[in-house]
């Protein structure tokens, strides 16, 4: 069931992307037409919400998440734009709508991409913040510099670009995928906990262990959806992944051990979740829903 | 003449790139070496010796100007590396060498300079810095961000991506020549003056319309040299430019006419320089070797 919450959430961190892609129209009118449009294409804002969500069991002010929240969702947008283009994935819809270099050309959806990319860290860096020193703040841009570059997201890409036609092994696709997608996830937890004034040291621990396994858990759901749901639904081709003969979890696992290892991944995210000091209901209905979306 | 300082600048902030990139080895093993081959492939490293001696100038720490100087070098890199891609300039050679797209290839090409972005802001952010607040070293993120983005250099890119054959007027050539180039060498003593604890906020007006006028003179020494130097002391194909029919100031100008005002904005710059209350010697010599440059 999807949480009340996660609407809530996007519609928030939607409002904070807009005021702040209206404080960027400048000379380049079809650059910021491109980068508003990939911004608010839609999609689950997932990483926002729990920036949001794991920020207000930790006591943050909401006010003092907009920003880690809107920065991280860009970067993950940026990624999405330069992911999509024909020297990368070469993809054609995301979301049911044409992508990026698609609506506009190649050149502008890389420039895109590049200028999202400053946006996010403008966004931290512009921010009045009620309850955060600026020492956090900067190690936020530090998390988020560190969560996106060759050591986070981008290494995650290159390892999935070059190993195509599966050639991959479990090890290989599990490190892939908690470089390309569950560094962000560990950063929202980062990031929240440096935007709570009152967060402890022993929590960052177990907020970490609880984002890195569901991350993965994401990840695997994804490949699982990719085979059992429809074009529609999904967004984006049915069983592209396998079609693009990508590695996949079921395809090294089986879709039965696939459905189990996301359940034990689910399992390993609530276990870390409980030994928090916090009421982590939200985060615990946020990973369940992740876990059983459809989408 | 070439002052003496450019060439400890370049190599001190090129050790200071080449300890940053050891500390960035990780699985993504031709990702990183794309990264190091494009920072390291040489340059005159203009910007991060304006911040040095800008902020020697001010009374700056040497060893705080060096991640600031980094950190924009870095920027420029991957800038480069993207304006380089087959879908932008298409330029095989850059320096004399291949370009990242040619020696990797373009997916390659492209991660590369989006790590790079990342690894400017990871620079500034993880820098320990001797006599500067954290407050400042924000301010540091949030200007290298606003030069970066949509309303500096990517603005200025996409507006000379969109004005192809010469359909520019000298205004929009000098606002995308503000932008492209300008945003980064304004930035560097807004930088340099963030980094020095006693630089008074009078100065900072005075030192951007250096900069403003230096980053345009610059500009249009370019476009003079790319007609009246040759291929091997560019490090690429004279007559580039004019070949691909791109607009510039002797095309607009004529040649005679662009001379006069290169020199014109050269003593611009010297005239703001002049009101400052300091040694403004160095930054007068690399004013003036930027105009008289050959290459």
């Amino acid at each position: 069931m999807k949480p009340e919450f996660l609407a809530l959430d996007q519609t928030r961190v939607e409002q904070v992307l807009q005021q702040v892609l209206q404080q960027q129209i400048g000379a380049a009118t079809s650059l910021h037409q491109a980068m508003h449009y990939s911004i608010l294409l839609g999609g689950k804002r997932i990483r926002p919400s729990l920036v949001y969500r794991c920020g207000l069991m930790l006591g943050a002010r909401i006010e003092d998440l907009d920003a880690p929240a809107a920065a991280l969702e860009a970067i993950h947008c940026y990624s999405l734009i330069h992911d999509d283009l024909p020297a990368m994935d070469n993809d054609a819809l995301r979301r049911g709508k044409p992508t990026c270099h698609i609506a506009f050309d190649e050149a502008t959806a890389i420039l895109a991409g590049d200028a999202i990319q400053s946006l996010a860290f403008d966004i931290l860096s512009s921010h009045h913040f009620h309850q955060v020193p600026a020492e956090r703040v900067l190690a936020m841009v530090k998390q988020l510099a560190k969560a996106s570059g060759v050591l986070g997201m981008c290494a995650g890409q290159a390892i999935d670009l070059a190993h195509t036609n599966q050639d991959f092994t479990l090890d290989t696709l599990e490190q892939m995928h908690r470089l390309k997608t569950g560094a962000l996830i560990q950063c929202a937890v980062e990031l929240a906990w440096l935007a709570s004034p009152a967060s402890k040291p022993e929590d960052l621990e177990l907020l970490r262990r609880f984002a890195a396994s569901l991350g993965l858990a994401f990840q695997v759901q994804d490949d699982i959806l990719d085979i059992e749901s429809d074009t529609e639904t999904l967004g984006k081709p049915q069983g592209s992944d396998h079609q693009a003969n990508k590695a996949t979890y079921p395809a090294l696992l089986g879709l039965s051990e696939a459905k189990r290892k996301a359940e034990q991944l689910y399992q390993d995210a609530i276990a870390a979740l409980a030994q928090l000091p916090y009421q982590g209901d939200e985060l615990q209905a946020l990973a369940q829903f992740l876990i059983a979306r459809k989408n």
